[in-house]
């Protein structure tokens, strides 16, 4: 007797409800698609392969793919503000990877972010940039900030002549100044990188300010953080040659064909964002600032900037709490939150509180009031961080459920 | 005035049922799914990452991911009687890609397909393989037998002593004998991978042998060949050790996250071959032999055995015609199929021809001549190869309609 499944496709088939109604989803790396963006999704453009630049590829019949390729490229440069795109990789990561073959070889340095602010997998030392060979050192950070160190990397920048600097994080409670860092990279003729994976949403909105208009070379995000998509990548930059050079990578060596089903929803994701990121931004990060503001005024301690708020806020953990049996606990009573280093004591970790799944919702920051009671009860706080409180949490489901009754479905 | 692309959304929407209505799909790389795997899309999987092993992911609250995960490896072991499998990755090419990472160094050499006889990009030379810093050499091929030189590719495994040893093509007319080639690359230490991005379906199904039967250590495919679901990767092995390996390096440097909404859609897939393969493998394999008999009486040239064929045959190509200007004639008669070497003559072209789209339709062999008919009627021939028919494209539109009206919607 083998195993039909039922009762996993079944689950499968509900799960996004179970998000929307009875989990609180407060990872800052989440989102859910609207309908008209499931909608778009269109096997039949993957059903074969679609090899090679729009217009001339190996396989006939193919069209259509080529024409989803040049719109999606134009709606992701104009919202961007980008002279070039490329839409065929499936993750930011892979995305990441793409970008070091294309621009740097092996042996060459890369300045990159450190682990210990939130440098992810894919940009840093022992990750991605290994696979092509990079050397990485780490860029200085300004604890005290909560940002980039823009001087010292600057300075670092002058001082390595690296090939490649990486910019952007997994942990972003503010904006970066990058414009000494690109300064020095184009002085010593350094690429500069920003992985915009988790603020996509917010520079599209204009509540993070775009890194292309700061002069970086190139962009790498992906689809479904700040940008309520299916899981994708999007590499964009400034000079068409650079965007001719990563093409022909993908095409003769990384990429042969990709599933071009996902261009439809990503087009309709590119569009609807062309009017609506504004208001979404700047909806997200009321709900931050109001969610911290309510944290606070619970007595749970949180590192968030005065003013300026992504969709991150942090929570940092005590060090009595044992960080993955924390989220565990949380899971378990609805809370889905992720962790991070906290940024400002090294070997730390913190809740990554993100708001931009709430905001998909259409919760606004008149619930946060909600949310922070729901976290408050769920939390004991001290001054060393937060641990679980275990008498807070019978509560829970049915209050999250009540909060959620009223929110826009997905 | 910006466009809203409502014509191009409405095309992809519409674009399956003009696959599988208005044109004859001979494109030997192509499939679609059936409603029961498309209608197991989950988009809520793929609403956060879930990264690391099952059951272990940094992420809370994916242990519905990470039941998926066991579920379809358990399901592709069970299919191919392998020891582990990895269900990762978006394409068989990023799969080669991880496998190069995983099993061999940069420096290392590689014995592989040569162009010239249907090796892929991301097998051989000047490919995928590069970025990964990998040194190929040609693995030698009897063009007489239409197949691999079994005892020649033996004796250079043995001379060359290379760390990888690739095997698998996309151009498939019969099964090659591997077992000398696994035989030599154990006695030198190489690992041997088997590329099955074209023939995974037919393995399934049993009219192809096994490779990993055959001793070979890793099983890369494609899910969209003769294989019928949405584009993704499979990698599959018999030595649980080189699984772990692999996803360690998935987990730390390759993948970070990955698409899980597409877990369901292939577990439906694997679950229905499970029953399904042996009937589909069969007909594909029938409907090959029948075409290239119907067209060999019809005076067209073809390349396939006299017996033990695959979803493939070749149309050789004349010298005067130009191969992507015919395949692109074909295409706007509604005849979409694709360009390969001819592997028996160096520097020609032959048109590419699968079976396995139309067998997913529910043609049988009966319809076979049929089929013929429209190729002879598109095509003339002399001695040297094929050529267009300028005269015969005007009727096939609608023979074409009459063709699959009766067909099984895929």
């Amino acid at each position: 007797m083998t195993p039909d499944h039922d009762a996993l496709f079944a689950a499968a088939a509900r799960h996004a409800e179970t998000l929307t109604r009875a989990r609180l989803v407060l990872y800052a790396g989440a989102n859910l698609p609207s309908p008209d963006v499931l909608a778009a999704f269109a096997p039949g453009l993957g059903a074969m392969p679609s090899m090679g630049p729009s217009f001339d590829k190996e396989q006939p019949g193919t069209e259509i793919v080529s024409q989803f390729e040049v719109a999606v490229r134009q709606e992701a440069c104009a919202l961007f503000n980008a002279a070039w795109a490329e839409p065929r990789l499936p993750s930011a990561t892979l995305c990441n990877l793409a970008v070091f073959h294309a621009f740097a070889r092996p042996g060459d340095l890369m300045l990159a972010p450190d682990k210990a602010q939130g440098g992810h997998l894919s940009q840093r030392r022992g990750g991605t940039p290994e696979l092509a060979g990079l050397a990485c050192e780490e860029l200085p950070f300004d604890a005290a900030g909560l940002c980039l160190d823009a001087t010292g990397a600057a300075g670092r920048v002058e001082a390595r002549r690296p090939r490649l600097v990486m910019l952007g994080r997994s942990v972003m409670l503010r904006a970066d100044d990058i414009a000494p860092v690109v300064a020095a990279a184009r002085a010593v003729g350094a690429t500069t990188v920003f992985d915009a994976s988790h603020v996509a949403g917010l520079i599209a909105g204009g509540t993070y300010p775009n890194p292309l208009e700061a002069g970086v070379d190139v962009l790498v995000t992906s689809t479904y953080k700040t940008l309520p998509g299916l899981p994708h990548g999007l590499i964009l930059g400034r000079d068409p040659a650079q965007g001719e050079a990563l093409a022909r990578l993908l095409d003769a060596r990384f990429l042969a064909n990709y599933n071009a089903a996902l261009l439809p929803p990503l087009l309709r994701l590119l569009t609807a964002m062309r009017t609506g990121a504004a208001d979404y931004a700047r909806r997200i990060v009321a709900n931050t600032a109001a969610l911290a503001q309510a944290c606070r005024a619970r007595g749970l301690p949180v590192l968030a900037p005065e003013a300026g708020h992504t969709h991150q806020m942090l929570i940092p953990i005590a060090p009595s709490a044992e960080p993955r049996g924390l989220v565990a606990a949380l899971a378990e009573s609805g809370i889905i939150i992720g962790l991070c280093p906290d940024i400002t004591r090294p070997e730390r970790s913190a809740l990554r509180v993100g708001t931009q799944f709430m905001a998909t919702l259409g919760l606004g920051a008149s619930d946060m009031a909600l949310v922070a009671d729901l976290l408050a009860a769920a939390l004991r706080a001290d001054t060393e961080g937060v641990e679980l409180n275990p008498g807070g949490a019978a509560a829970l489901p049915a209050q999250i459920r009540a909060l959620l009754a009223g929110a826009r479905p997905a």
